[in-house]
């Protein structure tokens, strides 16, 4: 058995000296801050390491003002040996190629990992060689981490690859329709998705610069984004993606437009989501309403929302909050399930 | 022959007492207020008249800050008889039913109107008793005022419908494409549109608080908006349109999936694109530079951009102001038209 | 003795049978739905009643789609009585008229009440007369819910007036440089305040439409904003207070420029704040680096920020979530104390 | 005589050949490409050159997506010697170090120079070796541009230092009351401005990258701004300035608080204004009623309301667009002040 941590120990009274050993590797982007955000506040686990390649040893309070008075730990700089060795479960939130290189290596330690780059998202090789040409094999017990589609595989993995944003709000709303066999075949599938800001990271570009987000809207990657061939690959067919940037920090919302089979009506279509979305916290059913942003930023929430008119023509309309959902609170979400401890643990 | 005004009279040289009198009904709503700062700059035209229900008799720059120094005028209430005999061009930018109304009486009195309304768009009774049941006939000489693509019946035009904004980026793009017979018949044409909230006019609903749109994005009106029939009328078949709000004031993206035959490149898309808009002042070609909002906001401009894969798969990408192009500016444009004016006077 | 609730309760281990029992008046409006969003999550508390003027009986899950699988009770209709009965201690997020009438009743009953209305904050008569007409005379055992600065009076009170959003952030800063003798007597003290939109409410007005506030910054309010009497009385002296307008959805900044005693520097100030917030977990020092509203949005923090130039001139900065600690987070913060609990209890 | 244009060439009707030549240095910038959309459509001058340190010879066009159709010229390496002699007017758009070089030369050669940057704004030598130590002496001929207060020196010209964005809107509220003696003396002057992030220029940092902006309110450059200084310059005292980034693109609020004599009242400031603003067509005053951002972007106007209250504390309020009468609109307001134009050609 390849368990590395005794997640009863969690819960087994005996305090903060048993709790679960957690590290965060590259603590200072967006995805990492909410990762010590989460994770500070864990009732279940200790942070023991919170690295940055920028790190000298500066506290955290001092590079981080938001997390003053919640994360009290350093940020320190990154050493793969002693992240192995301090942690029973580590987070990756670095850039693909750093993060393919270190997982593996990780694994290797018997350290559990969760890893929120793209290196690790794609089953198929060839793919994997065009948009992560730096991953090289993928390490045994790796799991990919949507976690309410994927529950068991996540509960069995060493690893865990954490779904990109894009990817997580689209299949969270397609998958169950083609699993029920509602999408009709031979129709175009478009993922019409809009994105805030924050998703392309604190690197700074010109894209990135507030004067050309402000007051604008913009296509992006089209025919060219590595999240598309996540999404086929979660979706088992051909998707014509586009994301846009929208002048907001958080959030993202994904309009997914199929055909549905003659006499399929927003009833169909609500009983496969109930069915598949039965008892899960975190997945809210909207139905005709349809969802907003607005409604699940700063949470681990995904909304959808559907509407299906006579001629066979379906929008599906899915909402996450892109850096919980969509990144860090999915990921918390997933070592919740592979320390068998209740999946929502800090993240309410 | 109907010509109620003499264009030759603006360019004669004879001054102000000669230029075409024009007179603007709904002058403090958005679109209202537009035309008020680009008609009160316009070299060969004089504002005799504009007008709001809610005016007592306050001087506009009391009630309109923005235009104080610009509009000099007063704000008077509507009063119809005045109107068509004041103005030898009259601007409707009013609710669809008071526009219903109007518009009958000034064409019947000879005046030439200009109607930013929806009441006019439809040509079909059935689906203009369904979006504009206050519509009843449709005056005789109504053009369609798609300017680019419907220039003669504008010239010839006693009355002018004004596109909707959606249907004006998403026309733009897409009729080209059908006329040139590069649209493959049996997919799906998706068009998802992201619009600023000015398209929403000045009414205050829950829907256009600020607290509501700012950091959030909704899809509304699936299926069942009314600028989906008239972009549908406009592409002679089934569109599927979903319009979103996106938190910015101004400007309107709409993105097009089409499918297109084998063999289509983005050369055969440009070239017709440039064949269409060749000397067109106001439609800028970007090819796969996509175009942005930022680009075209607070202009009359329209930028157009397009993608095409190998599978057969087209994305195109159109953006306007929706307060300019999208309704004031174009029409000013086709104000311009009708009078033999160059079309850009007092647009640039 | 007044106490109409047990504390020990809470903490007992008897379980939710013995939870504190709460209630919301005006529980749709801004400030209604983070009380339940904090309240619905808070371990020692029950939510035994959430109530709005135009609630018939729909769930709250329906009317608030940002609290579904959060807030699982109904919203209901305000009936006074049942109120009393229901609940041992009330939150009042109502207007300053509706609170005015409601709140002694409450009182008179025994129950404990948190006003977040500006109704009973003003001690003086004449002023109280100005702002508030409604309110008749102060309850007895009613505390000014400046937590950190009026601790003692709050954990004896039998309802507390939680402050205004502006004099929260102002007086944190203000107060213990006052008391502490630093500011300069005869100079002018400016208070600069920039806030977002949702400290307005929901009301609809021109005011909060987005098309006038995005992109835009107003002031407002210019010796005339009820919360200037409000800081002047905290401060003990007169103050020149504007509030302005700013576009974005929740904070509060407020710039204060005083004049400091010769000799004074930013030490002596660090000294002063440091020893006044000892130990306060919700307040947080950053000295020179001068706080930002992003850092203290969705939470209950005050972070304040100061510098000093040897001519005696200071400038102090503090901002906070107006929504948290500028209300619902303060309001529960006072319950917290009121009831002998932690105070960060469900506010981290 | 040191006229080394004529204007009377502009107005001749000889037309475009003998249209005042006029070049850009720093043309890709936020305020050169102002300056490009300006002087592209501006009927007295003819664009000769627009450079840009980054450019090799790429067109406008394809680096400007915004200027298609509009700027149809090239962007060309910055090149002095050929500046100076293919143009009668230099504007730099240039950073200070770059200007602080270039403008002597181009003044020696002969050529008007309008300098957008801060090198030559501070007369006092140490101050400006504090500020802008690359400055060397200040050129002969040179007038400081704040166009309503500077006419005459700016008429007579050889290069104008054009103002800054919070000078500018500052000393246009401040300036006629001390002036008139209307300002109290003894009491603080204090500044408190709110500026649009395209302020800070198109230079990529942490402080605009969209995320930390969006959202987000922030002081900065506390005691230390060198628009501290030039407001202190134009206004012959000590002022309290503390400047403001907020989450807009353009546009600058400045509220500036002072003490008025006894007696003095809203009318009394009404009147010094009417007097200096008399016949201005870029001042608009609005009195009591406040300005507001959105009522000047995107235009040359300078809006200023003031408030006073019996005790003798006054406050006002300016609001003008950054980039325009901040910046580019001022500059070549300054141009045809300098050439004889009306000062508004080219600006409505």
């Amino acid at each position: 058995m390849h368990t590395a941590v005794h997640p009863t120990a969690a819960t087994s009274g005996a305090g903060a000296a048993k709790a679960i050993r957690v590290a965060v590797a590259g603590a200072t982007g967006f995805t990492g801050q909410e990762l010590l955000r989460i994770l500070s506040r864990h009732p279940s686990v200790r942070l023991t390491a919170a690295t940055s390649s920028g790190a000298a040893s500066s506290t955290g309070a001092r590079k981080l003002p938001a997390l003053a008075h919640i994360f009290k730990g350093q940020i320190t700089p990154l050493d793969p040996p002693s992240l192995a060795q301090d942690a029973d479960v580590v987070f990756l939130a670095l850039p693909d190629k750093a993060a393919a290189e270190l997982a593996p290596m990780l694994v290797e330690a018997g350290v559990r990992v969760i890893d929120l780059s793209g290196a690790f998202r794609l089953q198929d090789q060839a793919l994997r060689a065009r948009w992560y040409p730096e991953t090289r094999a993928l390490p045994q017990g790796l799991a990919y981490g949507l976690t309410e589609l994927e529950r068991p595989s996540v509960a069995d993995a060493r690893m865990v690859a954490n779904p990109g944003c894009y990817p997580t709000a689209t299949l969270l709303a397609l998958r169950p329709l083609i699993s029920a066999g509602l999408i009709a075949p031979g129709a175009d599938i478009v993922v019409d998705a809009k994105s805030g800001v924050s998703g392309a990271g604190k690197t700074l570009s010109e894209r990135t610069h507030f004067s050309e987000v402000h007051g604008s809207v913009a296509a992006y990657g089209v025919f060219g984004h590595r999240h598309g061939a996540e999404i086929e690959q979660g979706a088992g067919c051909q998707v014509n993606f586009v994301p846009h940037l929208m002048p907001l920090d958080r959030g993202l919302l994904s309009t997914i437009y199929v055909r549905v089979p003659p006499g399929t009506t927003e009833e169909s279509l609500a009983s496969v989501y109930e069915r598949t979305y039965a008892g899960e916290p975190f997945v809210r059913l909207v139905g005709a309403a349809l969802p907003e942003i607005k409604h699940v930023a700063h949470t681990n929430f995904c909304d959808i929302g559907w509407r299906v008119d006579p001629s066979g023509r379906a929008v599906l309309v899915s909402v996450i909050d892109n850096l919980l959902k969509g990144a860090s609170g999915q990921a918390v979400q997933n070592m919740n399930v592979m320390l068998g401890l209740d999946q929502t643990t800090g993240l309410l």
